[in-house]
């Protein structure tokens, strides 16, 4: 099969411009409509899951994977996200700000669509619907390509999808999948600046880097962290472990899992055993700095290696440093931080509010766990990506980050003095 | 001279932190003293670009680029933009969003510097200074390249800066310029990625162009437009054609300057001929379709070649075009605009309602002259760049527009359910 992607741009491109003229209540429809169908056609879609991951076993594919590209049970839950977009107000049209000239000049700014987005995950089938829904809602088109492992769910996904939006009288090219898993496509999808106005990857540190290196098109990067908590001389030593607890072994792989604790050398002698003690028996282990590492004996805990610090562990798997202060804390987060989430664990509110305004992370937390940044988790409701870039968009992306404005400029002949 | 880029950026990235961390009172105590020291300094600067202008005519420059060049009787204007800048707000800081969670868990958004800036610009000296300041007031250090004819009037503007900096206990840094003329730097700086947040291009179609497809970096594209604007049949052609001729005439140049109008066809046999003996006085010449063309028998008006509706003129030069109603307009402006500033002329405010709606322009005026597309204009006091991409900021960018945020998550111990 050989695919036109400047073809597909264009009818992208022709798509996002009905779709942002669709109304809410379209958009609503066309979503409830999408939800529906998953149910109806489970069992299609399912079939075809099914003999992708038989395909896969095949493959020695690891079960971690295999279980992220299962569908099985888990149809109804991505049609109810689904129809929790709909419940989400619709950003598109809102006045951002308005004001008059003293000349009379009105002027404001309208939020709108971006346009055409490009997404590019990886072996999770769910994000195909995720995204769309998010892009059908903010009245943009999208081209997607899945991970290749995923192919075949990810085209009967979009398939259910288009046929949607055609039954709700939108366009079908609003939702466009790359079906076919030659990844020279991916980098001329990444060169479509004419037809597409931004690249969101969704994946691990390598397709972001490939992304921000070939492509022509704004990228939103982020989705990769290295997490710090700070436990400093002041915390609530309780509450400092049930929230490193939390952030570390509540889920491990996501990019907000925690990946190093840097403890004031105050409380270190009795806090660190208290944290390998505790979160050792939930099966973690864990990488010491010198200082640390006397401070504990057990074979859970060994000296940290040179790169250990730059390694996102997405395992469990701790750094454990001691420091004389939260300036140390925000040294050392500067030098190894990838600028995702980042915490300060205190009592002293003058020492959190340094350690805010020191750390320029995307998301800096107080006393709460790293886990936390997440678009559902801090009140957007949905959730596209984490960037941890700075332009556009920082932190968790909702609805409203896949909109941009436009300025609309209205006079009575006003001119240009 | 060997300039180590890497270096640069590591030494900005630097004095990005310690600008970040300033007072509004002290980044204003620096501006003062910038705008101060371009008077103290100027028989120094000024001696500095009149040699690099002598340079310039014996290589034959032509006069609009060496008046572009020139500073002579400029300095003291641009001192007063300098302290322009200082009654700004300064938006770092800021509040963006406030909210408590069920849980209790206190979200917000505090607006921040971006970090480091890299600015490419061409024959203009005072964009230094204009650049410094803006950058200053924000937070954020630069690093600067401006086109090789005024490399060494900016290079005695970044000294006066930086004195001027370090003087104010600011560091000197947070103002760089790469002092040479090997266009390799410019590649070198676009994939700085580690230590640069954001490039803004300032220059034509060209040297945007060139950073889209060579930079890692997130890059800010605009500044080049091809302006329409649409004559309804409604419009009241006394206010249309003062608007036309301003947009127009004002100052041919600039990337928010007319292009072409395009003219309902009731009003084109009496609008046309107006238009082309009011305008042509002032000396601009017509490419019309061919439809407007046999309304006006005059040598100023020649036949529109195929290029021509794809050309920014930046010149005298006003495309005519006939059409049959708003949508056939809609439909020119988008297949010809370069969506930065397009607008309706009329009296029907259904039809100028609908034309907003359809036209995905930065800026869309309603009976005003495309020449008010521009930060000071607008009410944003300063402007750094007009965006005429999706991301991050669209049209005009003031101060605001030179930040990003990010999430302070503040809880009493509160953890990932």
């Amino acid at each position: 099969m050989t695919i036109n992607l400047v073809e597909m741009g264009k009818t992208a491109r022709a798509a996002s411009r009905q779709l942002a003229r669709a109304s809410t209540a379209q958009k609503n429809a066309a979503l409830l409509a999408i939800a529906d169908c998953l149910g109806s056609e489970a069992e299609r879609i399912l079939a075809v899951n099914d003999a992708e991951l038989n395909d896969a076993r095949t493959r020695q594919i690891g079960d971690a994977l295999l279980d992220r590209m299962s569908l099985k049970g888990r149809l109804g839950g991505i049609a109810n996200d689904v129809r929790d977009v709909v419940k989400l107000p619709d950003p598109v049209g809102e006045i951002i700000e308005q004001r008059t000239m003293d000349t009379g000049l009105r002027v404001s700014r309208r939020r709108t669509p971006i346009g055409v987005l490009g997404v590019i995950y990886e072996a999770r089938p769910n994000v195909t619907v995720d995204v769309a829904a998010l892009s059908i809602k903010t009245g943009n088109a999208v081209i997607m390509r899945g991970g290749s492992e995923i192919m075949q769910s990810a085209t009967v996904l979009v398939q259910v999808i288009r046929d949607a939006l055609i039954a709700s009288g939108l366009p079908a090219d609003a939702v466009q999948l790359i079906e076919d898993t030659d990844r020279a496509y991916i980098g001329e999808l990444l060169k479509l600046h004419e037809y597409v106005d931004v690249i969101i990857p969704r994946g691990g540190a390598a397709l972001h880097k490939f992304c921000r290196e070939n492509s022509t098109i704004p990228v939103i990067t982020g989705g990769v962290g290295i997490c710090h908590l700070y436990v400093d001389v002041s915390a609530d030593l309780d509450m400092a472990l049930k929230v490193i607890d939390n952030a570390k072994t509540q889920r491990p792989s996501p990019c907000n899992a925690l990946d190093a604790i840097l403890v004031h050398e105050s409380i270190a002698p009795m806090f660190i055993p208290r944290v390998v003690e505790h979160l050792g028996t939930k099966g973690v282990t864990f990488r010491a700095d010198p200082a640390a590492r006397t401070l504990i004996h057990d074979e859970r805990v060994t000296i940290a290696g040179p790169n250990d610090w730059d390694t996102e562990w997405m395992s469990l798997v701790l750094g454990i440093r001691v420091v004389d202060g939260v300036d140390s804390a925000i040294e050392h987060i500067q030098a190894h931080s990838l600028n995702h989430s980042d915490g300060i664990l205190t009592r002293d509110m003058a020492q959190a509010e340094h350690f805010i305004n020191e750390v320029d992370s995307s998301a800096v937390f107080v006393n709460a766990s790293t886990r936390l940044n997440d678009g559902g988790q801090l009140g957007l409701g949905a959730e596209i990506a984490v960037s941890t870039q700075k332009l556009h968009a920082r932190g968790p992306m909702g609805l409203r980050e896949l909109t941009t404005y436009k300025w609309v400029i209205e006079g009575d002949g006003h001119i240009r003095m």
